[in-house]
């Protein structure tokens, strides 16, 4: 059965989203952070003031299970994160609740696939401020050819020098299992059975977690860790990860932030993206 | 100031304690429990029902934080695990709800510290039928020479000949910040300026990860990872252990279970006991 394209509008919410203190130390650690990022993985370390990873805006902010069930019956073997954005109004606290609205801006058609793009706004239940910004893209493999329009891409393209900065991280075998608890309960990323299904040799991370090991990054190097300093993150997911593999983060400085490209294992190219600091060069 | 040792016999409860299909799943990752397990550690896998690790039952079941308050100020860091006993009327559930009702039964005088023994029932709150008892000691260091008694000491010792069993796991370095998640925020598992006050050269694991790492053992070799199957687990603690050491658990059966030795880098003993299982040789 098709998609229903005339999904393109549909509105899920408004919901309401809250997190604790906990959902932001659970979801440091999801995206590899430990004993190294206490102000992000303790909330009780003398001196140390908690604080929250601005990637952790996906967590409340990404409502694809809400917004998808508009989009019809389809094999969720054969879906996988395609695009992330966040914009950030400013640092996010470390206990907090907003009011989430999602749109589908667009389901193009790939061929291969449908790519549905949804666009988020989080708005504080009191003032009605908005707070931030998602944008996801899911890729629907096999649900192209359905005649409509094949989209935009804006390739990002890395500049042809050597980066400004390089750090690689492990992940862990049981990445993913960690991540989930999260929220994003997917079997993608944990059952064997259902990820052959999807044509996977084994469970692979959840894209936002590759995202959010980027994010801490790009937190490191070009804002040294202060979250009030992060603006925006653009990505798209080009490979999938396998929980195991090894990432390994480029970040070319610009003028208002950073171009950068992530790859598994040392060699194929998985989240290529751009990002908006304060203070960049 | 001197522990009040009058408060032997003081209560802390009934207290209403819950726990979630997602705090097991935590808890079981906590203790270090994987793709291997994903019983314990998914509740989506197909065919796979999820399962509860008997040693969950200290989550709800230990309320040193509460109890402890009968026993007047002492210094927090200079605290540790020193026994733990678990005994189950049935497998826990993976959504449970029990009221628990804490005792201090013992304060002993061991000279170099004072031991502190609290006694647990956690029944159910609906029909007040006993789901599991906890026994807990903690040692404080330094708070000993009070003149109390020094208490019963029964060594557990284990038989001079090859255990029937050993397995190693590896720890990892944030092993103890994600087990805390699970609710011990004591931060001599976290804080390195809190566990050079204790003593330590940098944060220990909590005892009780330790313990759930033991469980997992003894459960996988002497019940086929059927908690069905698992009755009571008594252990007692004899040395820190860092996250990142490696525990080497070796398990000698008995007629209705086993006795039990953990090591911490293959050389010294951090916990032994003896647990009863059902169907054991």
């Amino acid at each position: 059965m098709p998609l229903n394209i005339a999904a393109v509008g549909a509105v899920a919410g408004p919901l309401e989203r809250f997190w604790t203190s906990t959902d932001c130390l659970l979801y440091a650690l999801g995206i590899g952070a430990g004993e190294e990022d206490l102000a992000f993985t303790t909330e009780n370390t003398e001196s140390v003031a908690q604080q929250v990873y601005p990637t952790f805006a996906v967590i409340p902010g990404v409502t694809i299970p809400d917004v998808m069930t508009h989009v019809g019956p389809y094999d969720r073997s054969k879906l996988v994160h395609a695009e992330q954005s966040i914009e950030l109004a400013g640092p996010l606290p470390v206990e907090g609740r907003v009011t989430v609205t999602s749109r589908i801006t667009e389901i193009a058609d790939k061929g291969s696939g449908a790519l549905v793009r949804v666009a988020t706004d989080a708005v504080d239940p009191d003032s009605g401020d908005l707070r931030f910004r998602c944008v996801s893209s899911v890729f629907i493999r096999g649900e192209g050819g359905f005649g409509g329009p094949r989209g935009e891409s804006v390739r990002i393209e890395v500049p042809d020098r050597e980066p400004d900065h390089r750090v690689t991280y492990p992940t862990r075998r049981d990445q993913a299992l960690l991540y989930r608890l999260s929220g994003d309960r997917n079997p993608l990323h944990s059952d064997p059975a259902f990820a052959r299904r999807g044509g996977f040799s084994r469970p692979i991370l959840h894209g936002l977690c590759t995202y959010g090991f980027t994010g801490r990054a790009l937190l490191a190097f070009l804002c040294d860790n202060d979250p009030a300093r992060f603006r925006s993150m653009h990505g798209r997911f080009t490979s999938p990860v396998l929980p195991g593999d090894q990432l390994t983060v480029a970040i070319w400085r610009q003028d208002d932030g950073a171009v950068f490209e992530t790859r598994a294992e040392g060699e194929r190219v998985v989240l290529v993206g751009q990002c908006r600091t304060e203070g960049g060069r």
